[in-house]
C-alpha cells in the first residue's frame, strides 16, 4: 500500500508492503547521478546475502543508537565526500529508527542537501516515517542536534521485521498501540483484539498504516498552530524518566507511561479507562510493569522535572485524556503528580 | 539604510548604517526569551570595552576561518546546550563571513533550529548576507557540510569596518569590485572613480548597498531557475586555483580571476575590456598582479579541473563576458584554456 503525505509542499510516498525494496527503489534511482547506501551493520549482517545483496559497496554504519553521535556521523560524511558525492546523488538510509534519524540529518547537511530515501527496518518506522524531524544526540541529552527535512521516500519493506529481535518488536509495538489510542477507541479495540495472545508481526500492517495516518493527521493539525503535536507524547513524560532510570527500550518504557496516563486522566477528569485490562495485557505480552511498583516515586520526580521544556518550576505538563476520546495537556502541580504516582505504585 | 530581502517567505531586513548595532538589536531580542553571542575573538579583542561591551558573556570563538571546522563548532554547539538554549532563544553571531558561516549553521541545527542575526564585522558582509547559505569545511574541502538558513536580520553596523586589516579590505573589496561589474558598466565606472587613488572604506556604503540588490537580484532570478546564480562565481575559477596555491585570500585571488575572465572574453567573445585600466588599477592598490605572469599555467590547469564540478573532463565552464553587459556560461577546451592563459601570463 502506498500513502502519499499531505504536507503543503515536498509531499513524499511512504510505501508499505512485503518485498518491495528493489522494485521500489528502483523508480527513484534512475533520476540520480549516483546512489550511497548507508546501512545499519546489524541489518546488514543479516540481509547481505539476500534482500541487500544487490546494493554494491555500501556505507555499513555501526548499529542502532550508537550512530546517533558526532563522531560516527562525521566519519561517515568524509567517506561520502571522499568517494565523490554530488548534489544530484541519492542517499538510501536503510536501519531503524536510529540509523534513520542520523543517515537523514547527514543527508540534510551534506553539501547543503542532497535528496534521501528511508527505508525503515523496525516497527518505530511508521513513526519516523511522518515528521521530518532528524537528529544527533548530544553531551547534554538526546536529539538536541539535527535538522527538520524530509525524504524523497519511505520505502518501508515489512519483510525486514521478520528478524526484529523481540524486545524490539515489543518496544516499536509501544508506538502502535499509542497510536491506535490517539486515533479512536474503535481502532484500539481492534489492535488489542488481533494482539490479544501475542503480537505477530505480519497481524500488524493495517495498524501500522493507520498509524502513519494518525500521525499525519495530528502533524498537519499542528501546522495550523493547534498544538495538537503534543498528544503525540502520551505516555512519554513518565517513559523519559523510567527509560533512563531503568534502561529499557523508548517503546518499553511508553507502554509504562501511558499506564500511568491513562490512571491520571481517570484521578483527575474521572474518566473510566479499565486499568487492569491495559495491566493484564502488558504484563502478559512481556512489558516490565512490575517497574511501575518499584520506582522511586521521588526520583522519577526528579527526573521528570529535569526533562521539561520550558514551563513553570512546579507543575509538570502532563498529556490526559479529558473524556474517551478526547486529549489534553494539563498542568499538574508536582506535589499533587507524586501523590498520584505514589497510589499508582500502590494499584499495580 | 534598510533593505528588505525579495524571497517568496522568510524575508529578513539588512540594516546597512553606522552605529546602529545596539539600537537595532534591541528592536529583535525582545521577542525572545534568550539571546546567546557568538563573537569572532580578534573582533571582540578590539571592541570588547566600547561597542560590544554591553553583551554579558559572549561565546568568544576562535578568529575567521579556523572556527569553520566540526570540532570548534561542536564546542560552541555543547556549550549553547549547557547554558540551556531554546527553541525561542535567539542567536547573535557577531563577525567576519567565517564567523557567520559556521554561526548560521550552528543556529540551523542546535535544537533543529533556533534565530538567529547576523553582525558582519567585514566587507565581505555584503555578499554573505544574501543567499541563506552557511557552512563549514570538510576534510575534503571548502563549504562541504552546511545549510540553507536563512537570519532574521542582518545588522551591518560599518562602523566595525574602521579596524579592519589592510588586506582583508583589499579582499572584500574583491568582491564589491565583482558585483559592480555584474550590476552594469555606469555602476561599475563609478566605483573605479570613487577609488582611483586608494580605497576608502568611508566611500564605500553606496556600492556596498548596491552589491548586496545585485545579489539578490540574481538569487531571485536563480530561484525562477534561470541558472544565472552560476555568474556570481565571475572570476573564481581561476581564483580558487591561485586562492590554493599562493595562499593569498579569496577576494584578492577573486580579483586577478576577473582580469582573467575579462581577457578571455576579448579573446573569445570579441568583447573590448581594457586590460591595461584593470591591471594599472588592480596593481596601484596593492593586489598580488604579479602572480599572473608568475603562475604555472599547468599547474592552474590542474587545479581548476580538480575544482570543477559534475561536467566533462576535457572542458571547463568559465564564466564570461557575452558583450559589455551580458554574461555567459562557456565551456572551454582545456587545451585551449592553457593556450589562452599562457598569453596572459604575457600579457602581464
Ligand atoms: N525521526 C522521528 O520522527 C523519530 C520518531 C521516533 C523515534 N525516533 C528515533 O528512533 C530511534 C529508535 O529507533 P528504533 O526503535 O528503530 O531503534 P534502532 O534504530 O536503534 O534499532 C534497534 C536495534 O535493532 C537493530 N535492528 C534494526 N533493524 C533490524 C532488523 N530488521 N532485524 C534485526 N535487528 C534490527 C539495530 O541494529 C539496533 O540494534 C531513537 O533514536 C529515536 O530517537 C525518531
Ligand atoms: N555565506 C555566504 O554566502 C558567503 C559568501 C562569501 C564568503 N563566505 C565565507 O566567508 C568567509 C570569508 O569571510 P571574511 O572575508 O569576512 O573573513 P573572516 O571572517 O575569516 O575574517 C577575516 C579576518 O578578519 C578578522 N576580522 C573580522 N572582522 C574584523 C574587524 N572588524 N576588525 C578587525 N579584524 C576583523 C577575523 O578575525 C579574521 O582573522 C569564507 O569562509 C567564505 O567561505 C560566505
Amino acid at each position: 500500500m502506498d500513502i502519499s503525505t499531505a504536507y503543503k509542499d515536498n509531499n513524499y510516498k511512504i510505501h508499505v508492503a512485503r518485498d518491495i525494496l528493489r522494485d521500489r527503489l528502483e523508480t527513484y534511482t534512475g533520476r540520480y547521478e549516483s546512489v550511497y547506501y548507508i546501512i545499519d551493520e546489524n541489518v546488514y549482517d543479516i540481509y547481505k546475502e539476500t534482500k541487500l545483496s544487490f546494493i554494491k559497496s555500501p556505507l555499513v554504519v555501526t548499529g542502532g543508537e550508537s550512530f546517533k553521535y558526532v563522531s560516527p556521523l562525521m566519519h561517515t560524511m568524509e567517506e561520502l565526500l571522499a568517494s565523490g558525492i554530488k548534489r544530484n546523488s541519492l542517499i538510501v538510509v536503510i536501519g531503524g529508527g536510529a540509523t534513520g534519524d542520523a543517515g537523514g540529518f547527514i543527508a540534510s547537511i551534506v553539501l547543503r542537501g542532497v535528496d534521501y530515501i528511508h527505508v525503515p527496518t523496525t516497527l518505530l518506522a511508521h513513526d519516523s516515517a511522518i515528521g521530518g524531524k532528524t537528529a544527533i544526540n548530544s553531551e547534554h541529552g538526546k536529539n538536541l542536534i539535527g535538522a527538520f527535512y524530509r525524504p524523497k521516500a519511505v520505502i518501508y519493506d515489512l519483510e525486514f521485521l521478520d528478524s526484529l529481535p523481540e524486545s524490539e518488536v515489543l518496544s516499536g509495538f509501544g508506538e502502535v498501540y499509542k497510536h491506535a489510542m490517539l486515533n479512536s477507541p474503535g481502532l484500539f479495540e481492534e489492535l488489542v483484539q488481533a494482539t490479544s495472545d501475542s503480537i505477530d508481526v505480519s497481524m500488524l500492517p493495517p495498524f501500522i498504516i493507520k498509524g502513519i495516518e494518525t500521525k499525519m493527521k495530528i502533524v498537519l493539525e499542528d501546522e495550523h498552530e493547534s498544538g495538537s503535536r503534543k498528544f503525540l507524547n502520551l505516555g512519554h513524560t513518565l517513559a523519559h524518566a523510567v527509560e533512563y532510570k531503568y534502561k529499557i527500550p523508548h517503546g518499553q518504557a511508553v507502554m509504562l507511561g501511558i499506564i500511568a496516563a491513562l490512571y491520571i486522566s481517570n484521578e483527575l477528569n474521572g474518566t473510566d479507562f479499565n486499568l487492569d485490562e491495559h495491566i493484564g495485557y502488558m504484563s502478559r505480552h512481556g512489558y516490565p510493569v512490575n517497574l511501575l511498583r518499584e520506582m522511586d516515586t521521588g526520583e522519577m520526580m526528579q527526573l521528570m522535572m529535569k526533562d521539561k521544556k520550558n514551563h513553570r518550576n512546579d507543575y509538570i505538563s502532563y498529556i490526559v485524556f479529558k473524556d474517551k476520546q478526547t486529549l489534553e495537556v494539563k498542568d499538574i502541580n508536582t506535589a499533587n503528580l507524586e501523590k498520584i504516582l505514589k497510589a499508582l505504585k500502590e494499584r499495580i
